[in-house]
């Protein structure tokens, strides 16, 4: 097993049986939606949604029943990925480009696990470049005013076309290098007209679930 | 003359030659951009951009040269209406759904000019229902935590499917009926994944124009 898979097969043994999960996006997730749907098969009683069309699908062949998001209520648990981990549990998702379906299904869980390799815990968030959905309207303007927050915005392109999220944004990836505070940031980019949301996930992570380049594993649990 | 003719018309004066102007949306502006309308016809010098199909619609009848919103620049000055204003310069906007388009243009004017009859100066914002746009994705969701918030949320509806927004958004009309701190609820609306933004103008206006109803104008200049 590979320490993705390591670190995914641990956290889906905090699904039990009844609970409604949140499955995430991503290559970490993907062995998580695997240990479930093989959890599933020997009788684990759950129902689910996932955040995004290839999980879904992921999760109806291995046969996790997935309900839509207007019947299921609110979640028990969802375990996601993360490009970025700091020691205050704060995240930087989005990398995939599914960060506000992630926040969403995230801020309707009562518990958020998040599971990636050790590569992804840093001290300082901001290595990783934070992406900003961004509705197309006047989207230049928008753009000029992350340059002017110092954000270093770059367009995410689909090869000779701006990308387009699922809900039909665009991304600007941030290039900040370090975040000195994300709560702040976080903020800051919200209240901007025109940004939809942005991958900072401040305190929203309970458990992080680290797997090391020996193998070992780290569950931290948020105070 | 009508109140919100005199208004707008007074608003229209603030308009100079080589200005960069930004045409907001509704009965009032439509017509302050009459009124700027004619005074091109006249000779006045300006580049435009339009916050809604209708008023780029109209603006262009009169002759008003309309400049895509990627190659315009900041503006000098916006004139808009608004549903409610408060001795504070806040705002609620967005009765007519196009809050973000409005919020945008407002927040890359230099200067935000308000016109409104008396009828819509309010010593508390919140009578009005207060606009939030909302992603469609996981919609329930949403809508449950404004209602956790004490938002009294509606979906806006056009017929009998929801209201969609020019960005494909869907509208929440909040029955709050009076608002304790605009800058506060502003802020936690934007925070919470799944809200765009809301029709909540803090400190966004520069001069408020009100027409009373003995025909006299206040021109208000925030501090």
């Amino acid at each position: 097993m590979n320490l993705k898979q390591i670190a995914a097969e641990h956290a889906a043994a905090f699904v039990e049986d009844g609970m409604k999960v949140g499955l995430g996006t991503g290559s970490t997730a993907y062995y998580a939606i695997c240990r479930i749907g093989e959890r599933v098969r020997e009788g684990l009683n759950i129902q689910a949604v996932a955040t995004s069309e290839a999980s879904d699908k992921l999760a109806r062949e291995w046969g996790i029943p997935i309900i839509p998001f207007d019947q299921i209520g609110r979640l028990d648990l969802t375990i996601d990925g993360a490009d970025e981990v700091d020691p205050d549990f704060n995240l930087i998702k989005g990398g995939g480009g599914a960060l506000l379906r992630e926040k969403i299904v995230a801020a309707n869980s009562d518990k958020l696990i998040i599971v990636a390799d050790g590569s992804k815990a840093v001290q300082k968030l901001g290595k990783f470049p934070l992406p900003v959905e961004v509705v197309p309207f006047a989207s230049e303007w928008t753009f000029q005013a992350l340059e002017n927050m110092g954000c270093q915005p770059e367009w995410r392109m689909d090869g000779q076309k701006q990308y387009l999220t699922d809900n039909g944004n665009l991304i600007a990836d941030c290039h900040l290098g370090a975040i000195a505070d994300a709560s702040e940031l976080n903020v800051q980019l919200n209240m901007l007209p025109g940004v939809v949301d942005n991958g900072l996930f401040v305190k929203m992570a309970d458990v992080v679930i680290i797997a090391k380049e020996d193998g070992s594993i780290d569950e931290l649990h948020r105070p």
